[in-house]
């Protein structure tokens, strides 16, 4: 055996703060307006793929969490990721020829590839994780061939895998530009900021139980974009102003701003699906009574200022973006009025040790705050509250043992 | 004793498949977008008010479902409806003055009242009961007073009590246009179609058992003037398209158009509640699952046919206009998934015989329905399934009996 082609990465998971909901183009996923979202930790949350290159594979495979997709020919995203990077790489190799000679070249446009792609999240928590799957398949043949573009020209190749795995190519914050071009030349994300310009800034995630299954995104967005009478409006007259006006508080670092936008664009996501036909549900009462509970610790407090803000993606969970301050009030009050079942012992892992010797959701509630505002839940209703932070890009890893493929090329793990 | 001034007269709830949520004037209650709306039946849901003048009274009281109110000098909407039924009362009397002189004038317009209302459904079932409340204050007034005024002259006055109000002044289906006129002289309820117009349709009013206290109407639609950033698309675009196409349907009896906007109406209504900031929530769990059921049987149906419209009001009650030959299968579908508590008697009373020797609830599913589409329900998640029709404006009812007030002009029933 020669010289092992094969890179391994590792891509974060992004939750945007103005939302992406409707295409203009289908085929090669241009939105139809922009968008902007936050980068989290891949401490707790992301997606890792190894992909190596081969002479010697008979076909092109991929394994995902452990299963093989057998169909991979058929899938258009997946396909329009790897014809975009081969055709790259097949440029640069062209190049190489030309500067370096032809014994200079590995032709690695030219071999299949086995590709192993795992979630360190379960997909039970309902969590995108097409997001960063497809950021890290798209970063990882990016390294894999050496393409020499930037993460915004690659963004543009993600995009065309998942709409919002562009925005999962950055650290920090991160807009999605939704371009004017037909062909998507524009269509792109951009680093707004990154991940050290505002450490106070903070995430939790409440996993929600629920029993019924959503309207996929991918299906939804367009039904809206069919039937809404309100989504033009949207995104002629208000994404852009929001666009800016999130911007300049992401640079000024102003939480009111950053939050009050945050909360509103959360809402008026949920309102165009709602205001699709037939409608559109993602929040369900667990959502809608997280939102209660935000919305009177915002207006409770003494100081009259806005200290957390829930945002929700196509499904129940919510996340809530706070500051560092804050954190232990907001995990005492989720733990109290959505307590955990009994046998479980994942429900918080407190990763930064703010609970030490303390049970939450029995410490005292925050000045002011109306404990009447909704009854507690039943146990489980939040299964889950995962405590993290702004982070970083997609990374290549460099141990043997962090791969997902064995050497001779094939997953370690099988499901 | 000499002779007694009084009448009494009963009005009907009125439900909207073009919902009204806006004031442009709070004060005179003039609406961002004109409305129109269904009259239900009196046999099953109505307001009844007696109001006896008198110079023998010391003063002016009101007793509301066997309940004095003491603060009614400070309730502004009711002395609303005072003022201008006695402005116009005297401007009657002095014109019955100088044609038949003053002897044949009674001076009512100064008499203090007694006035008694009830509703025929509890309040508890969470149907708005300020429409037919004030409707029937306002009628009963205008028929002690002998008003030579009609009933679209006197919507503008109900108007001021309750903005719905004045559509219950009118049996059938019924426009609030909203006028254009800063005084509010154009601000009016027209009727679209008499009661016997479309005799097909029906309506289920599905009572939701809820836990949390919603937002009162009145201060909700102003929150969504103030922060919705859709409300006046809504309101100006969206909105006059839909009062056209909606008058046009009900002119013509098309159902598929009626049920269409009516559906559509409802989901926009909730979706700019939703956009507001704090958002405002009237739909939950289990009216969301309503929608979904219906959504199942319009679209699994072999005619492929709209065969129900949900509508929602500021509260999680669905009403759910159809066309008879489907009543049958809707209150099955409903009481299916939707099951009876045990010991509730009243959860459907099955006033047209549609059930005679049979189970609702247990009947075949409409051919092509999917049984999964959402889960059975805890019991006792609908209290209530009301089954009524199109019915008729405000009446006088003659009988002594059915009065509210004994012979002394005092409530017959006290709480």
């Amino acid at each position: 055996m020669g010289t092992v082609y094969e890179k391994t990465a590792t891509s974060p998971v992004n939750i945007a703060v103005i939302k992406y909901w409707g295409k203009r183009d289908t085929s090669l996923i241009l939105p139809t307006n922009s968008s902007l979202s936050v980068t989290l930790s891949q401490d707790y949350l992301h997606s890792k793929t190894t992909i190596r290159a081969s002479p010697d594979f008979e076909k092109t495979r991929l394994w995902l969490n452990g299963v093989e997709d057998t169909d991979i020919e058929k899938n258009k995203r997946l396909q329009n990721c790897f014809r975009e990077t081969r055709r790259l790489r097949k440029e640069y190799e062209e190049k190489l020829c030309k500067d370096k000679g032809a014994d200079n070249v590995i032709p690695l446009s030219e071999y299949n590839l086995h590709i192993c792609s795992e979630n360190n999240f379960p997909t039970a928590a309902g969590l995108a994780s097409s997001a960063s799957g497809f950021a890290c398949l798209t970063y990882t043949l990016s390294q894999l061939f050496e393409l020499p573009i930037s993460a915004t020209e690659l963004s543009k190749i993600a995009r065309q895998g998942s709409g919002s795995a562009c925005r999962s190519l950055f650290g920090g914050f991160v807009a999605w530009e939704m371009g004017s071009q037909d062909d998507g030349s524009d269509s792109q994300a951009v680093q707004v900021a990154p991940q050290d310009h505002w450490p106070e800034l903070e995430a939790l995630i409440c996993v929600v139980s629920d029993t019924k299954k959503g309207t996929s995104s991918t299906e939804g967005m367009q039904n809206t974009v069919n039937t809404s009478t309100l989504l033009q409006h949207r995104i002629e007259h208000v994404v852009p102003l929001r666009m800016k006006s999130m911007i300049k508080a992401i640079h000024e670092r102003d939480y009111q701003k950053f939050a009050e936008i945050t909360m509103q664009d959360s809402n008026q996501f949920h309102a165009v699906c709602l205001d699709t036909f037939p409608p559109i549900f993602y929040l369900n009462d667990v959502s809608r009574a997280i939102i209660r509970v935000i919305t009177e610790y915002n207006s409770s407090n003494p100081e009259r200022k806005l200290k957390a803000a829930y945002t929700f993606d196509a499904g129940p969970n919510a996340v809530i973006y706070t500051t560092s301050e804050n954190i232990p009030e907001i995990i005492n009050l989720i733990a109290k009025y959505f307590p955990s079942n009994e046998n479980t012992s994942d429900y918080f892992s407190d990763p930064f040790q703010l609970f030490v010797g303390k049970t939450i959701g029995e410490q005292p509630l925050p000045l002011g705050f109306n404990d009447q505002i909704i009854p507690v839940f039943p146990k489980g209703s939040v299964k889950q509250i995962l405590h993290t932070k702004v982070g970083e890009g997609p990374k290549v890893i460099a141990g043997e043992f962090d791969g997902l493929l064995n050497k001779q090329g094939w997953p370690k793990r099988l499901k």
